[in-house]
């Protein structure tokens, strides 16, 4: 059974209240329940966990190392600034799917770039929530 | 019935032949065919096309107007310059979404930023001729 | 007669469809109509062309050498890019006046560059298709 | 009537006598004279100011709300670094037009931008005296 | 009552022992007496948190959305880099006023820009711990 | 008695007739007849001036010495651009507070940076007129 | 016998009619009959091609594979922006040695770099249409 | 007796494990113990500590003041962005020495600016777990 | 009798009250004084002038041509961005020798760079008031 | 009989020892033997000097005035930073030919810049060290 | 027996005159007597040079091989500039040690690049002479 | 008696040869004569140097201390990336005149800048030869 850790970074847990109008008015709740029976269905054990704290979405990574066989992940505003998370991501051998919910390189000129990206597998941006549901197709894929 | 046009740009009749390292040893012609039997269970019509001139895939864009109900796009390196092609995307009504089959943002510096991902629904780099997969999902989700 | 070629570049073709917020509801054809019936009055023959290639641009611009008196250009977002246009203005001895619809400078930061205005004679940029009027009573003064 | 003030920045009032192979031979007095007649003609009320004070024809802006229909302005050297004309265009109902005799596309790097056209109508250079005469004609357009 | 939540980001524990010269001799506890006796006055419920951990600084905005009617932030050298306290600031409702205790724009070049004030009411630095007696004031005008 | 200087610059005679959206109905005079009341609580003599030229408000500075304790000054444009005003402000004993109406963070990139904020005691921006305020309690403070 | 093709990029037709101060007074028939026999003298079969069009320069060089052993390429203005020429050459296995008439470091500040010369062999700038002859000296050198 | 606190920051718990050809295969457990030896050598107390938590670094940091003598820091990926542990290190009076385990010199370009480094007494880097032990004897020479 | 114009720019009237650490204690009157005997032994008729007003500058510097044969001009802080003073500089054919009281290049990065010095005859920074006295030297050579 | 000077830079004196896989493994001795060779054929009488030293660099090519025809140039790592040895090429008559044995363009960012080759009479660059025979070869055909 | 060769770059010749504040007290002499003790005591047999001349550090450097097994280097200003002896370090097999007397992260922005540090084994900064003290101990543990 | 010397560097020896449109048509001789000359007026012992080396002018500098009371020095092009040279003059107690011949603010963008000058008294450029007399009379001035 394929093991799947998602991490969702800052202020993802604020969803469905936070600016709807860029990010949708699901909660984090209520993706994380639609991401499990997704994983039902493709054999996958899902985990979700979010943090706001940059180390502690670190460690995670770190925790995840023969505990996961692949890992999505928002790094949310992270994506842009933390080489930490950037070497955490490298540190692993787990492989990592970056995921957005917004089309990042359609907003502000600092969301454009990504400083994980390079050392994930891909990244996958703009569909909503169900920018996750396909990072886990991707998975499949990539087994 | 949903109508997809599956845009390829410049090289990317090479591929198979080209740099197989980075972009994998399937032709172009492989990647089609299996395109088009995933639309055909997803029931969509899928219509695949390319062009190594910048102006052609202008035209094709243009002329999906009416024609198609959506494009996934892989405007290959026209992506990093082509602004007439972003033009092009803003003057239709179809929804368009951008893949890559390498990880742009792993890759040089130039290939990080994207001048059509702005006006696209959004972006899937990374994963192999599956990008265009996940795209044909995508869309099934828009609906 | 003073010989007049009128040069529409990538995606002029869409004009009255595409984002008329910003470019207006009257089509090329309409357009056309219009500047050669000013061509008329001011004893000009005029011409029209439009391209989405920029190998065509260039063709047409080598072409007008000796059969046309003056070139008016709107090089669509082919402005902010093509050294190769801007070359090929360069290698004739036809004057070339540019033109555009939008005030470019009042837009994205990347068209408020034009690559091939500093080998015009000059640009008229903001009075919407009315700009291809204003560029052919330049030319009476010019003569 | 339409009323029209014609707004020249500094150094105008050198014309004629400064870099002819730049600027022309004309004098300031006699574009004046010229543009007033072409008034008469479009049965517009024309009235032309020079200052070398950004103070000043930013007061000449102010004060031309409620008693011009339209402002032509060449903003000179102040075009490329006065934020405070830029404010006063913006800070009025009335449409100004920028205009410049050389073509400012075509000369010294810091002339290319300009930080005024953003709040304009236009913008039309490279035609020498004649850009104010075009500017004119796009005024009897845009009634 | 109005609620006010101030929030001391990183290092602004040492203050009184931290560079004197540049952040004055006041301990951050003297600061907070200070703050809530002037609530008093204004009849605001003051309360006061610092952290080091941008994390926790997230969290404490999101969960001021519903317990305080506005937040004076201090998000120290956050300030700069913070992309993720920008977010969390825009996902409240909650205004935020950004204050700093020195004028950063009279400091070093990386301290002169500020990634947290767009999304901000307004920012006030430089009058020492003065600058929040400012701010609380600005919220009784803001009411 | 503390004498203060209020500095307003360029385009803010327009005040309450410009923009409304950004700096909101209130014309100069009235801000400026609120501000002597606030002076006269505070037991200070507050003196108004504004000025669309450089040059006058570069005087007015230098006159300030001798005759003002304190300068409120809001630079308007000239903020982003003026060394001379900086240079004005850094040849007197004066203290000067630099204050803004709207939240410079927050708008076009050009208003983030102040050339003379850094030889100013503090800068209080985007409260509306009341930045005026604060900047008077500042100085009570100050004293 | 060594198979080469000297493929000339945008403008290359306009040779000798063309700005001769900088490139010369020679016609491009005239020197493609020059490298013809110079080819006769190396037992080398030289074909030319030339055209304006991106896209065609791209797919003659796809189709140079197994064709020609050696591509001598003048991409004209292509040269300083055409990330899809570059990727063309990476594509295919036959070597490109890049040729300018002109000494391209000597021009304008855009001329000086060149995206396609980081995947070509070598590059030879500044003789003229000698620079094809050392091109083709240069392959006699590398077989 | 000197006391000495090493910290280490983000990532640095996943040594001989994290890509070992740049950091190589010692863990972080084997350093510490023989950084104490040495300690013991040179009659140093060492405390070893590790955090992927910047404001983790920042209190530990905070904490030295009183109970440390120097401080060794390596702040990992935090050391090219965290102007706040910059700030911590400012406002303490332990003096401060940056190690790196690599050549940070060497290697991507974000790696080569130090924002901590300018605060520190100077930086060693490249030794690979040796820097420490250089860090140790600097400090018995700064005694 | 050689004529000569000393112009002095924004806030050299502040001169020996201002910053005398780096400008000297010498008034601007003092200097006048001082160079004016110069002149007279030089057998210059030597006229002062000074303005606050970029606008005056320029209309002194137009005002020049036929009544002086050289202009010694201290642009102040005008120096670094007045393209306006540039431009009426190169608008008149009397000579202009730029100097300056501190040595320019040795203070803040914004005042080395001066966009009137290219089309001045030459530059004198850094030895006082007693730069003028070079200047009026470099006259008698240049004559 | 044409003089050539062949005049090598800084770590050349090290080809054939020094990273074999860049520069090749031939000798300095044995690349000047052949170059003597070549020009016996073409009845040039050829000189190689090598030097490390910039201002010897500089003086050889002053000494060439007069005692050689041409000159071809390699200035290693000197390329990229070297005013003084531009300034030498532009006193001389002597033309020059700038080589490197590296494709330049397709190394470091650093080395993609000349500032010696715009006042060079060409580049070659790539062909190990054939490109100076082609130089050589060039020579003849500038005669 | 190891050979180390210290060399020492411009105006280390200077030190204990040279701005004392920055490099100390000590002569460049009493500082080679120290390491050659330090040699003595690790076995090493030290020597040590110092040019001005960039040429002769180059020239030290080949000659190095086969005589030395290591270098501890300080380029002095050179360390921000010189390509060329960055080449010559990479020209042969001796691993070089980069060490500067004062910290340079801490200085003038420039002096914080090193272009030579990217082909060294590592760098020291900020221990004043002690700083080739580490040099030394480093090279013990890297044999 | 005031000793001075002239320091001439990089490609002065051809002064007179070498481009007389920008550097005048007298040899480095004929102003040395001169300089001699006007030293004895003035009682200065003169003594004049040149060389192409930037080693040598470091030394030169060097041994000027105790030697020479003042330097009158033209870096040639090493002005404007010699931190060497620069480091020798702060190294040195002797003041630092820095002169140009031409006016290096109105040539290419790379002249405009000094990274001697800093650490230089003043800077006099742009009166051909006589910008060294202006400099001795600047000497004269500063005993």
């Amino acid at each position: 059974m394929t093991r799947v850790l998602i991490l969702h970074g800052p202020n993802l847990n604020r969803l469905g209240k936070r600016e709807p109008a860029i990010y949708g008015s699901e909660t984090l709740d209520e993706i994380n329940q639609r991401l499990k029976k997704i994983g039902d269905q493709l054999t996958f054990s899902v985990v979700t966990k979010q943090s706001n704290f940059e180390g502690e979405l670190i460690t995670e990574i770190h925790e995840a190392e023969g505990n996961f066989d692949y890992i999505v992940c928002n790094p949310g505003a992270y994506t842009h600034t933390s080489y930490a998370i950037r070497d955490a991501i490298a540190s692993v051998e787990v492989p990592v799917i970056e995921v957005h919910l917004s089309n990042i390189h359609a907003r502000e000129e600092f969301r454009k770039q990504s400083v994980t990206a390079p050392v994930c597998v891909g990244q996958i941006s703009g569909f909503g929530s169900y920018s996750y549901d396909l990072a886990l197709r991707a998975i499949r894929e990539l087994i």
